[in-house]
């Protein structure tokens, strides 16, 4: 029985060649490592990225792709999207399992270079710098076929709690709404910081509200919980806001967008 | 010393009457209540919601405006922004503290009350059945004398460790950031959930990613840890983007506008 669990544990642990050694590559490579995984190669464009990651998960580096490993059972491209396509060019490696982990690109980017590719794509902001739990991100896996599948959820099983299958279409959807809820939501917390910053006010005065933004969505749909002037329709301080931002067009212009949208979509009770 | 002290707590516990028992004055009512002042009454202009708020904070309670009672220190008034004016011309408290607890309304849009007259702006989003913590919540107090400003501080210390002397320039500067950084972030997850739905896809998929995003804040500006397709200029993705939101053109104007917004405001590393 014990011997059972180590041939199994055994095989659920991969060799994998990481392409790539920037935000992705360097929170998915230490998170893989810690879970038992063998990291056989770093590849980055520059030495410098390349031997940084390889040190600290214990594997080789190269800067040539040429010189990529041919003894992996996985390959996680972790690389701007705009260069997937030109470095997939340069790789063939038959029968072994090749991903990307863009949001956005299709998987078949991937086609010529293998028979067995496909998507690994965490559903988080990941900064090289800063730890990240991985138990909690959603991993979206798609493949080219069942078996490859079944692999790739298994190494996405081993670093989180919530993996899903997600076909192309869906996960472009996914991309699209992350763009929102992360990149958009952050820009408004940039605007206040330069609407703030006009009367020498810290952001950090805003903290405690912007946590209990983020956490009252547990609460409901956050269609249902929109507070303040635009779902109230109270005009009197909507003009007296645009008429505090008449010297930022950009951003009065954003105000009025948004403050519409809100009263909009706003769901009757 | 021991009775020093009772007598320095006895001082600053104050007989308090709360004018509304929405939100903000069921959660302010609580929090007084529990750092032990007493809450004499509670007007609503309904009996039922001022009876039910009344009954969890073991006070009297009216909803006949006339029938206020006069023996308070602090009348602490937590009504919609457009009906204190009208609240206000009925109330005449000569020397007691009267404050309203608004983010944008003129402090002296009390003057005609009383000679003592402030604000008390807690700076949350605050729900009448959500327990809330006031201990980390900036209140921004301001008076019309240094004897009122030191009572309302030291009522704002009593249940808060983040108390501010802001003027009624900077509160309404506050309160604009704050529609940006909850009711605008707020709506960004808003439309994240519409653009789900269309794939049958949980909002709940992107939570960890909200949270992550909320909590980035304490590392560094919103504006130097900006990702995303606007900051890195991918037009390809911005493209996509958009095309996927074509059946939705309120939703494609924002993205357009907050991604060339995004771009503008990038900071060179």
């Amino acid at each position: 029985m014990f011997l059972n669990q180590l041939i199994i544990s055994a095989a659920k642990h991969k060799k994998i060649v990481l392409i790539g050694a920037g935000n992705v590559g360097t929170r998915l490579g230490i998170a893989l490592k810690n879970a038992g995984h063998e990291i056989l190669q770093v590849y980055s464009r520059t030495k410098k990225s390349a031997s940084q990651l390889a040190k600290i998960i214990e594997s080789a580096f190269t800067n040539d792709i040429e010189q990529l490993s041919a003894l992996a059972d996985i390959y996680i491209i972790a690389i701007k999207d705009d260069e997937i396509k030109n470095i997939a060019a340069k790789i063939n490696i038959k029968e072994k399992i090749i991903v990307h982990t863009s949001g956005t690109l299709d998987m078949s980017v991937l086609k010529n270079t293998s028979k067995n590719i496909g998507v690994f794509y965490p559903l988080q902001t990941l900064t090289k710098n800063v730890d990240t739990d991985f138990k909690n991100i959603p991993i979206c896996v798609e493949a080219s076929n069942k078996a490859s599948e079944k692999t790739l959820i298994e190494l996405a099983k081993s670093i989180s709690e919530n993996t899903v299958p997600i076909n192309s279409k869906k996960r472009k959807t996914i991309h699209l709404a992350a763009v929102f809820a992360n990149n958009f939501s952050n820009h408004m917390y940039a605007i206040a910081e330069i609407i703030l910053r006009k009367e020498k006010l810290p952001l950090t005065i805003l903290n405690p509200l912007i946590e209990e933004t983020a956490a009252k969505i547990k609460k409901g749909s956050p269609l249902k919980i929109q507070t303040g002037p635009a779902i109230r329709g109270d005009k009197k301080i909507i003009n007296e806001h645009i008429d505090l931002l008449s010297d930022n067009k950009d951003i009065q212009k954003i105000y009025k967008l948004i403050t519409k949208s809100i009263a909009e979509n706003k769901i009757k009770e």
